[in-house]
């Protein structure tokens, strides 16, 4: 087995100032569409931001990560029924599709088109960085990007050549705690501790939990990074933008 | 570039009698779990299901789709927030992830997780089938593998060596369609009629129109594939399991 690429990927932020050919990404978007899709619906739809002035528009809505105005190419992957509902409509069939298990289909669908086309540009010379914060705003980025009805963005990822050489390693738990064998085998606070103890004992997790005045790693996540009030706020605005399918 | 393999992939159904060895299947796991995920968070597990009798359990979970007790190997990739809220409270610090924005990074995370598991696999000669039937049933899988709260099944991939050579066509839209330059352009009537004319035009899918006595190709997803009343039916019985996040 060859899995050199899929153990030593890693996310990539900062970009050189080549460009990305347009033919050589949507050559690249066209072959993730070969990705597997729910009953070959293909749920989906990408939005390619270039233009500077878009990318400035964008960067609020992910909190002014640097990587929206500095990649050469910002994706903006949207769940998309807007499409298929069309095609219905112009066959003389009935959709039946603003429902919730719709919606996670098309959030399924996307998910693994976006991922394929990752895999697709790192295995090719190209840096990606994934913005999870595509829904906390996804409102705001459908008004920037023209989005209709039934199309939700749901990841970005920005995407140019790595200005870096060297890569940053990528820490994993341990795969023991990952695999579940025939049934789900819940582990008890001990068996937790264990699971996370190489993680939380790395200097740059250490670093990050100090500069972030936390006593345990864990802490960083609950108080600075996902806080249960940021969630539950962003819950209320998804939830609100997402009103015909829940 | 060289992107044959992605261009060429296909879902396979049938699998050989060989079986699949488990340390090859871990490091494929372990690979996989080097995918991008939230946070560093990796919000997943995977269950696997080799025992027959087990297979036998899930098979109606999935509507005794045959893949499931044909497989030698049945992967049920599911979003957890158990673990992760375990480290919490070993951590002294306070989760706030029973919401809607924890739930989809969760999905999220899952999702990429299976797709890269998927890449990985079908890249070292295995086949495999997504399930798309594993949110319509997920309260009856998380009976069937002794899931705990917090874990959600999302989808499933059924594993093995194909059973036959030759490979399925996987029939796209042209990709024009899917990608958008700067901003969203939403088709009329005309244009996404063209769009879908060569799908339309396949004898797989006239032949698919026809047995399944529809006139038009989406009559078959809107009537037969993915009606109104099953998607609203499976949508109540799924935000019931997950009513703690929404």
């Amino acid at each position: 087995m060859d899995l050199e690429y899929f153990f030593n990927r890693a996310t990539v932020r900062e970009y050189s100032s080549q460009d990305i050919d347009n033919d050589t990404l949507n050559e690249m978007i066209e072959a993730a569409c070969h990705a597997p899709t729910t009953g070959g619906m293909q749920l989906y739809s990408v939005v390619v931001t270039r233009d500077k002035a878009m990318q400035e528009k964008l960067a609020p809505c992910h909190f002014n990560q640097p990587m929206v105005t500095t990649a050469p190419v910002v994706l903006t992957f949207c769940a998309d029924f807007n499409r298929f509902v069309a095609w219905c409509k112009a066959s003389y069939a009935k959709p039946g599709y603003d429902n919730f298990q719709s919606l996670i289909s098309a959030i399924l669908d996307v998910t693994i088109f976006a991922q394929q086309f990752n895999t697709i540009a790192e295995m090719n010379e190209l840096g990606c960085c994934y913005l999870g914060t595509t829904t906390y705003n996804a409102q705001e980025i459908a008004q920037v990007l023209n989005l209709p009805s039934r199309v939700i963005p749901i990841v970005t990822l920005t995407v140019g050549y790595p200005k870096h050489k060297e890569q940053f390693h990528t820490d994993r738990l341990p795969v023991e705690g990952i695999i579940h064998q025939e049934q789900y085998h819940e582990m008890n606070a001990k068996e937790v501790k264990n699971l996370y103890s190489h993680k939380e004992s790395l200097d740059v997790n250490k670093a990050f939990t100090k500069e972030n005045s936390k006593v345990t790693l864990a802490q960083v996540f609950t108080d600075v990074r996902y806080p249960k009030e940021s969630n539950e706020l962003f819950s209320k605005k998804f939830l609100d933008f997402l009103k015909i399918y829940i």
